[in-house]
């Protein structure tokens, strides 16, 4: 193809592919928008790209995204969070998603993932060890553990339970409920979330 | 969000935004991906974006898409193609399917876009004069008009033909065959699809 297109054009296809999800169609309509785009909007996309992982750390604490300029995240330093109680989440963007509900006011953990053995990824790669410092030198009352409803985020959430246990920490540990989506009808709701909305059924 | 979020994430979010199909959720992911990623994954995206506006540009002739240091596109500078024969495209990237064919062995002419009142586009807009200068110039025999099949490449594709006979051309003007899909069931193929694959019925 070398022949039928710039090769400057190729090269933002082919790096343009590495984005998750891109495939080779998307890549050419990507690059194509960005040849013909205002060179403004190409040149603050490249800029924001490139300053991007020198501008964002983690949290020593909580590993939420921060400014490389701030010592701990704000969600952790804010005295109006109660640090008493800790939302243990797998990444950062998960964050976002509970803190739009409004609901809630204690704090974070980003683990950094979730087991999976397939991915080779096991306890030993997630934040877990930062996660008991906290319990006790924060004088923690609950921990949620709110990991994703998938196999690697229920087989996480076992592991963690088991860990807080096996360490000897008396501690309330609780998990997200599982049950039936707003909006969504019965007959379209799966098996198993069906299976957990009969069992964690309340009373009116 | 200012808070929640490093602002240097939130920029590359809003930049990944323009990308065309792109809603937040989708900038969102990308984002985290070039964040995580190793860092010569996410400089040479940048870098690869920065450099397309400078290192590609239009064929004079053809206005195919061709690098900044190239006269004319190789297409049709190159001795082994048929100058007597134009395929008529609305975009450069049309080129690439033509040729992905195998099919072809003639030029192109990209008009840089298709006929829309809608979104402000008239004819004048087009790069129609430059064709109707190769026809006489290139003493061309045939012009394949191949816009799209949509209502925009339709009407592009009858004020083509109009405007060359008008232009007092004497030439084969030929379209694009309509017809079913290879590998679609009669059921699944739309109704115009099927009445133009009636209407273009050949003998065994």
């Amino acid at each position: 193809m070398s022949q039928l297109l710039p090769s400057a054009l190729v090269t933002a296809i082919d790096e343009l592919g590495h984005l998750p999800g891109v495939g080779v169609r998307t890549a050419e309509r990507y690059a194509y928008f960005l040849l013909r785009a205002d060179s403004r909007i190409s040149e603050k996309l490249a800029k924001s790209i490139s300053e991007l992982q020198n501008k964002v750390k983690s949290c020593p604490i909580t590993f939420a995204l921060i400014d490389a300029n701030e010592e701990v995240s704000e969600l952790y330093s804010d005295q109006t969070r109660d640090k008493k109680i800790v939302a243990v989440v797998e990444e950062p963007l998960d964050i976002i998603a509970l803190e739009r509900t409004g609901q809630f006011n204690g704090t974070y953990h980003v683990l950094g993932g979730a087991i999976s053995p397939i991915d080779g990824i096991g306890p030993e790669q997630l934040h877990i060890p930062e996660l008991i410092d906290r319990l006790t030198k924060d004088n923690v009352q609950e921990v949620i553990i709110a990991t994703n409803a998938s196999v690697e985020g229920e087989s996480t959430a076992l592991f963690l339970q088991r860990h807080i246990v096996d360490a000897g920490i008396n501690i309330k540990l609780t998990r997200l409920a599982r049950g039936i989506p707003v909006g969504v009808d019965l007959e379209y709701a799966g098996q198993i979330t069906l299976a957990h909305a009969l069992e964690g059924r309340r009373a009116f």
